[in-house]
């Protein structure tokens, strides 16, 4: 794509109602724009990141194997009636049809996964299954000044298992926290990402969350650097070391909750009369799981995360364009048209590139690049040519190189 | 896929609450499930098929150019009063915040589109602009009984276009209309689906939309044959003739809405003060159209007019699957060997397939596959190995060919 066409704009400036520093950082390079406290609209870089990030989860979901689905925002009032959480959940948006009929803006599905499960679960040879979505979600949050971090619209993947017993959630369970740690490390977050033991609910003792450290976080929780494990300070009274080696000197993080798994049991079940016939005919609850993971807040995260006082530093896998390709020049140079001739060449490819053709200064460039935060940069410009190279940089170290085009291409894989 | 690993099954019985063809067929099909009325969840299939149109639409979007963008489903109430909106349109759904604030939940963008483009434009240079997306809608529609024709939640593409003046306006306004006959044509839907003149609003005269002929249909058009262009019947005083040959002898028929191209003029650049300033410095309001297509309602117009009594009948470029792969036999038959290696042949060479693997009797396979409608069937059996052959049927014809695997392959392109 063409830098020139895009209707965004860098700015020097974040907007003055912003205080997160993703919010800050995203706002200025172009990637969104906060409509109101807690909601922002994703321009096309920021949808490009979205759709990168949801490709890579949908990989890891479709593997476990989960069947994605896509359920509705607006949700009759008697299935949160029916789980006592229409009254519980005070950050529930409500609503009223044209007759007066009360409906929830979803926060979440269990209330709808639920019942549409029953539709089609029966016996003890449709468990387990697991169902997923991609779904915006609503929560009326009293404070949203974190970006996307705490949000009151928000993108979700969720995902709900449903299974026969204990042992075979606890066996799902365990492949969604593997799911999970490879999508942290296709981000390079999973240093920063701690598998971390959290309250339980109702029905389990325990669950448990990816946080990731950051001064922006919300969470506190307690790391064992041996481990690579942390427990959420909220269960400090219950666990007070390592669950893994039993190391009780712990140290105090601030985080951000990336990811969560809880067990459900029967707390969905029950209310919906989701059950299966067991192998000797007899009804049984459905033991049930969820496991969400905010798609737009992990774009934030990335921006607290992998950035520095230039700009944004993305990660190949969530990059909206994995090269920025910037030609220095002016007017018709040949600096231009080999840019040109070399976008051709990578699309040609299947590359995807954002091509700088603006008539700017190579200053202005250099720091609308860096504040874009593409992984990597090729330059092209007159002392380049008369090498017969293309400058490659580093977003990340600043390493340059100098590389033919065959040698460009064989880089990008 | 393997149609065994679906948790949707068919049902012989469309749910007693529906009346619409299109929601009776997709139900029984397992494509949607209905949550209340006017809103639906998208089932594994279904939501292939939602997949499929959006990447056709957006193709063709694309190709405008215009540039993708996610806005958001909160609206502040200050954008619709501004607008005259928040008072005027019926069946905005509206909600509270925690404190108190009043919120609108989108049927549509134009609200948050204009001022989010007057942060990004200021000169005649950065037009034209043309901004579209894939969102969720909501319309609190009073009645909601014609399945995804008429939804209170819907997906829906819409583009915004921005302009100088009303030649260039005019100019995108036709190349719209160029991209949606693209569109239809790859949906076989050309044939009944009619560029029908319009009533044009405030600001201009007509407007476009595209009418597809159906009984389900809830507006009157009337068309004139030999120029396959219609003349909605709510501008029938003033609008008596054909718009092309002027022929008067035009034949009443019923239709539903698949799209439509409006001109906004001024109508909403000015409540929000989007200027550009021109070649001479001075400051004009910028030229508005949109252009709507409603996603999941096209999906009901394909259930609706692309169906029979057996079931559903896709076209390749919707289907959620372009082939059906059946194994007829019993346990570890020879014919079930044969169709998880055609299977895994067909899938590295990268063409996606449901292949019924479930032992059931060969009828019931027969009729789940006519109900989904797939465009395509291809049967091993005893008979066809026998054969060296695998039969291949279309769903529409009911023509029948008798392939070697590598015709097969050949065939899916």
């Amino acid at each position: 794509m063409r830098q020139s066409e895009l209707f965004t704009r860098t700015r020097r400036e974040a907007p003055a109602d912003e205080v997160a520093k993703n919010a800050k950082l995203l706002a200025r390079a172009g990637f969104i724009h906060k409509e109101m406290a807690g909601v922002y609209s994703f321009l096309p870089l920021g949808l490009r990141v979205l759709n990168k990030l949801e490709n890579l989860i949908r990989q890891e979901m479709l593997g476990l194997p989960a069947q994605e689905v896509s359920l509705p925002a607006l949700q009759p009032k008697e299935n949160w009636q029916l789980t006592g959480r229409w009254d519980k959940m005070t950050d529930l948006y409500k609503l009223e049809d044209q007759s007066e009929r009360e409906l929830a803006l979803g926060p979440t599905h269990e209330e709808i996964v639920t019942p549409l499960v029953k539709n089609y679960l029966s016996s003890y040879q449709d468990l387990p299954l697991a169902i997923f979505q991609f779904q915006t979600k609503f929560r009326m949050e009293p404070r949203a000044k974190s970006g996307l971090l705490r949000g009151r619209e928000f993108l979700m993947k969720d995902l709900y298992s449903f299974h026969r017993d204990e042992t075979d959630l606890q066996n799902f369970y365990n492949q969604v926290i593997g799911a999970y740690q490879k999508i942290f490390v296709q981000l390079n977050l999973s240093d920063q990402t701690y598998l971390t033991l959290a309250g339980g609910g109702t029905f389990a003792e325990f669950s448990h969350e990816f946080q990731t450290l950051t001064p922006a976080g919300e969470d506190t929780i307690r790391i064992c650097a041996s481990c690579h494990l942390a427990v959420n300070d909220e269960i400090s009274e219950k666990q007070k070391n390592c669950p893994n080696c039993g190391n009780g000197d712990l140290e105090t993080e601030t985080a951000i909750e990336a990811a969560n798994i809880f067990k459900l049991g029967t707390n969905f079940s029950q209310p919906f009369n989701l059950t299966y016939r067991d192998k000797k005919g007899v009804n049984q609850s459905v033991i049930m799981g969820c496991y969400g993971l905010g798609v737009s807040r992990l774009m934030g995260i990335l921006a607290e995360v992998m950035s520095d006082d230039r700009g944004l530093i993305w990660p190949v896998a969530a990059a909206p364009f994995p090269l920025h390709l910037l030609s220095l020049g002016q007017g018709d140079s040949e600096a231009i048209k080999a840019a040109a001739k070399l976008e051709q060449n990578l699309c040609a490819l299947g590359h995807e590139i954002l091509w700088d053709d603006r008539i700017i200064a190579a200053g202005e460039k250099f720091a609308d690049a860096d504040l874009i935060g593409l992984p990597r940069r090729a330059i092209i410009s007159d002392k380049t040519l008369t090498m017969g190279k293309i400058e490659l940089a580093e977003r990340r170290t600043g390493e340059k190189s100098f590389l033919t085009e065959t040698e460009l291409c064989a880089s990008l894989g």
